[in-house]
């Protein structure tokens, strides 16, 4: 029986980069001891607090169907915290609460992106972002962000692909560069959104975790707010990665029209998972920064160890949980990088060019391993890497 | 700026026959002591050990990122319980959790729908079936099955439709007509789909509440398991409506793209959402009994209450937790009927006309308050239709 072009046109066969990472996985499960410098999840829980305000919930009975749109709470909560962190008016009514931050995009860009479309997004990128354009009947198209430029995007390239485009996709902070947008790349990218009238979808899932500078919602620009569908998650900020909590936020048309999407593709999200998500809200920052801070920990380590040699250049590490690594001086491709070393060291990394052509020679690690750990994973990688050099 | 085609165009608008269910809602939150027929959730709350098994893989560390596909263990489960109920040989690949009956639906047609795809499916409906084939971009084309048959379809009305189609959706037991698909309407419903080179999607959610009669999964008829994809959950047979977990089986190849598809889409379902069902699924049939029991009870109290009087006619009530009650004789349509009742009674049902065109004339009784309230409120009904009549 034959399935939908949709479905088997989602990602493209062929090499994409990410065999270390399985390699990585296959040789863990058959009980290597392998130090994973891959993916992009916290090495603590959920913290209790949220789980008992979840069990509390349950118990209490919130167990049938939520309103679809979100508990009017949580999306009260989730409007009070954009508007407090960017000035910008926000309600419940600009807000749907949806089953993660993918199910966000996801439904971003159904909102926005007919069979056909043309969605611009920047590389490199988050592994999943041109399958969700395909998968919607999208045309996926990449704009480089060059590392000279630390991975900023510059409007020039935008404008080249702009015409005829429906949609621009960023990410800052961002995954998997570590970059944090400056205001006047992200004003740039809003008068090129606003000059070839574009949809913006701004995926700010790393908003809590900014080391340098600060984070700028595009949203909060002059005449933004009502061409910008922000995409939020409990995922990184609050390490609610497994409950599947996140939401779109835009101009409330949109929303409405969101609204009805979620009733045919999702229909909700559990009652008991709001009720955790409000009461995470509730603690405010301080929990906010107990999740981050081994992260912040762990980039003051990557700094201090790059700065003892000078094989592996760093990107600057301006944001998210994520240091890329400019490995070109070994001679080797980001991949074959990735390859070797964890064939010889057992330590596994993410090639760049997993990631799209731009962060080519590059690798991804992940600071996401106890300090002790990381440190000593990283010294490894430093080594191997003015080994492979001379 | 301009949505997409896709989710503006997702529901027509006009009248769907809902209002009914809006002005009862409305009067409730004024306060009015609304008597609601209309929604197919339980009276009961998910039960307590299932909440406390929950709560044990949550505090237990089960709070990441879990499989997209599902955890290993809750697809083993869900294919061993297809296998016992069906005798069709069903394994962990035949698989994909999802967030509930809705996202396994969704999927389900994107998994064989392109844009411009005829998908039929049978009037009356559930409400979300057109705008979840709309949404995915497919036309839908309602096939009527008509009361004088009992709501089962015939083999010669969908075969009129069948020709350039892909697909076609049944649900068995049914709503909103409380409908039991005999084999004979399932095998003739096969041999169209066989003949016609068709998908059968194939909605038992309802599977566990069968009154009369058994259920029969269409997967399990010859030459089926192929071209069929079965859309389950936890929701309707362990109430658990609100934890949003279900499933799709299939081909092990419809199922590995599905999985991509779920990458792109919701990213998987919480761990410990999947530990409770799996600790659900492993309480068997007793479990399943409990919280399908109390609809037996009014299903009987229904056929009572209908079998003193003969204004109102009913249809076989041979599962599901829905009553279709034929009001023509008062001369009233199912809207007009179901709008009196509500303004002279303050009880609400669902028109059949809200389900489209075939059940026109009927209301559909929500069988999910107290045995209590629910007799009286069925009485009531049947004296107000008594008066219509005279």
């Amino acid at each position: 029986m034959e399935l939908s072009n949709r479905i088997t046109h989602l990602t493209p066969g062929g090499s994409d980069g990410w065999e270390v990472f399985y390699k990585a996985r296959a040789l863990k499960t058959a009980g290597e001891p392998v130090t994973e410098l891959t993916i992009g999840e916290h090495d603590i829980r959920t913290h209790p607090s949220i789980l008992d305000a979840m069990h509390v919930s349950a118990k209490g009975g919130h167990t049938g169907y939520a309103a679809v749109p979100g508990t009017q709470a949580l999306r009260e909560a989730v409007a009070t915290r954009i508007q407090t962190r960017t000035g910008v008016a926000t309600g419940a009514e600009n807000i749907l609460i949806t089953p993660g931050g993918q199910a966000a995009l996801y439904a971003a860009f159904n909102a926005i992106c007919d069979e056909g479309d043309t969605a611009l997004f920047i590389d490199p990128y988050y592994a999943t972002y041109p399958g969700t354009i395909r998968g919607i009947g999208g045309v996926p198209q990449a704009i480089p962000a060059y590392p000279r430029n630390g991975f900023q995007p510059r409007a020039e390239d935008i404008e080249e692909h702009a015409k005829g485009a429906t949609s621009l996709l960023i990410n800052t902070p961002n995954n998997p560069t570590g970059a944090v947008y400056t205001r006047d790349t992200l004003q740039a990218i809003a008068d090129t959104c606003i000059a070839n009238d574009l949809w913006l979808i701004s995926d700010e899932v790393y908003d809590t975790q900014v080391w340098d500078g600060s984070h700028l919602s595009p949203r909060a620009l002059p005449n933004m707010a009502d061409r910008t569908l922000v995409v939020g998650s409990m995922s990184k900020s609050h390490a609610m990665t497994g409950s599947r909590v996140g939401w779109v936020c835009g101009p409330a048309d949109a929303i409405e029209h969101l609204i009805n999407l979620a009733t045919h593709t999702t229909y909700g999200v559990p009652g008991y998972i709001q009720d955790a998500a409000l009461f995470a809200l509730g603690e405010g920052t301080p929990l906010e920064d107990v999740v981050s801070a081994p992260f912040s920990r762990r980039r003051k380590i990557t700094e201090d160890l790059l700065a003892k040699q000078n094989i592996v250049k760093g990107c600057p590490i301006s944001g998210a949980m994520y240091a890329m690594l400019d490995v070109r001086a070994t001679g080797l491709s980001g991949q074959d990088f990735a390859n070797a070393l964890l064939d010889e060291h057992l330590i596994a990394t993410m090639p760049g060019e997993s990631f799209g052509t731009a962060a080519a020679g590059h690798v991804r690690v992940a600071m996401t391993i106890d300090d002790e750990t990381y440190t000593s994973a990283l010294q490894t990688l430093l080594d191997f890497a003015k080994d492979k050099a001379s």
